[in-house]
């Protein structure tokens, strides 16, 4: 096994995507600034330079190299996307009260609430202005859907919180707008703007769709089934936020009386001092280990996916990055 | 002088366009709805329905009526821009913590601050949706910057509040931002709809500015030389909120050192209890008559910038408009 082996595999993407990635970060630079306004920068690049993995701009820029894409445009596409998942970040921790990201305090703890909301308010019209250089209304139409998507989820998912009869077709539509529909856009755009074909571009739906729903059923596992990295979540963060994950929606169903009592007390009235106790009653009636192999039914439909694209390195990659996402939670 | 003539000339406009804003008035109902989480057409409906005066919709069906436009873009358009003001109005009101709102209760207070960020987020991504459906990408190039401008504005009034040094540009600046982007880019998409010529469309911009500028300006004048009139903005609002608007900036410029302590004390500091001693300053200045000069000044500009436009019904009432709008400072 060589060296280039043991990196991670969006360590591996990034370094067969190194120029394109460069040009996404230089852009992402260019345009986060303002001529007025220099709290938007200052904002900005606290989080943007924070390290996040670059996911989703890889992605994009990825699935236009599958194709043999030599233009201009997936990198605009990639840092669209990347302002996109930005600005709901800014939104998401003003919304959450979050106190930390990445490892480090929130913009709207070192700056303020306001900061927060109207720097991501100008990120997403930054990023609608870069989709619109690229000329294509297909494109368009495709990261305003998911847009919408997103802040569709991200509503579902806030007056889901602290009600216990939220159902498991609930926080998969939650699921879907908090992080797949953002991922599924950033393959599709890519294939779009190399002409992939029709089922090609189907293909790259279903791929970004079900890393992303394996994605982020893995990032739920953790907050009860993880170590407490300290990457900047914390374990028990959505517990003590109310928030009705996999594991819970399905301990809650097969608990008694006893254990619907702790729920309610703790999920709906806030009393979630003993995270202890939630962990044992997910661990004991196997949820936490089902919502596991969920995330990985997800993620060999993904791979499954990506048989429908076009052979090589890159693709392999990708299926490696299915196989990492789920992999987090073991 | 007949009734018509007596009505104020929104009204003779929307009454000149109403199959129009019927017809804007049912999409916005319509695509304010989500499949999935009720909260976002409750919450926005309660803003929708409180009787704004739709001012800026007008302006882009007005706009394309002058030149004759008998399709429906201009109705998509008008919508997408009602929607981008009333996702501002929402976010706006987080960020100034308001409690009140075209004489209701905040979204933010009925509901939460959660849920005025994430509907406004919403509604920023169906505006759009709307406006891809057009088809158009010189009007989505106009109505993305047109959204930059205004979360850039937004930014510099939050980092210009509480601070003495802001000088006039600054506040011209964040008027443009705030205010004056959107009348531009709502009237300026009318005539890009209808095919207006170039220097038409030129015309249609300089109007929605200078319109927009005396719009604000004016609206700042209120808060010291208005009346409280219970439409939901009282008096003082901006003196409390530290807002440095024209006629303080002006007087500050003027004051001794006895007022300029005072302004300090009650701008920088907050200890803003003493609003008649701040009423009194700018009226002795003359810098709440000298703004209201400005607005009539910017309101000629608006009004010429209308005689490069197809002369006519449409055009007196755009022309009224102005009047009024500057109107309401005696």
């Amino acid at each position: 096994m060589t060296i280039t082996q043991l990196r991670k595999p969006h360590e591996r993407l990034a370094e067969a995507c190194a120029d394109e990635m460069n040009a996404v970060n230089a852009l992402i630079r260019t345009r986060m600034a303002s001529e007025h306004a220099p709290r938007i920068p200052e904002v900005t690049a606290h989080l943007v330079e924070a390290g996040g993995k670059r996911v989703r701009p890889l992605l994009t820029v990825a699935c236009a190299k599958l194709f043999g894409y030599s233009g201009e445009d997936h990198v605009k596409l990639a840092a669209t996307v990347e302002f996109i998942h930005t600005a709901t970040l800014l939104h998401d921790d003003v919304v959450d009260e979050s106190e930390q990201r990445r490892g480090r305090p929130t913009a709207n703890l070192l700056w303020d609430n306001q900061s927060s909301v109207l720097v991501g308010d100008y990120l997403f019209a930054r990023s609608f202005q870069l989709m619109v250089e690229t000329g294509s209304l297909r494109v368009l139409d495709i990261l305003s859907g998911a847009a919408a998507t997103i802040a569709e989820g991200e509503v579902l998912q806030l007056t889901a919180a602290r009600n216990l009869a939220t159902t498991e077709a609930t926080y998969l539509q939650i699921v879907r707008g908090k992080t797949a529909a953002l991922f599924e856009a950033a393959a599709k755009v890519g294939g779009v703007v190399a002409a992939a074909s029709e089922d090609e571009v189907r293909a790259l739906s279903e791929f970004g769709d079900a890393l992303g729903v394996s994605f982020q059923i893995v990032d739920d596992w953790l907050d009860y089934g993880g170590a407490g990295d300290g990457i900047g979540k914390n374990l028990g963060d959505d517990f003590r936020e109310g928030k009705l994950t996999l594991p819970v929606i399905r301990a809650l169903a097969r608990g008694d009386e006893a254990e619907r009592a702790f729920w309610r007390e703790a999920l709906e009235r806030g009393r979630s001092d003993d995270f202890d106790r939630a962990r044992a009653i997910v661990e004991r009636h196997g949820t936490l280990e089902e919502a596991r192999q969920e995330a990985l039914a997800w993620r060999d439909r993904a791979v499954a996916a990506l048989s429908r694209l076009p052979a090589g390195d890159l693709r392999d990659m990708l299926s490696d990055l299915a196989d990492y996402v789920v992999a987090r939670a073991e």
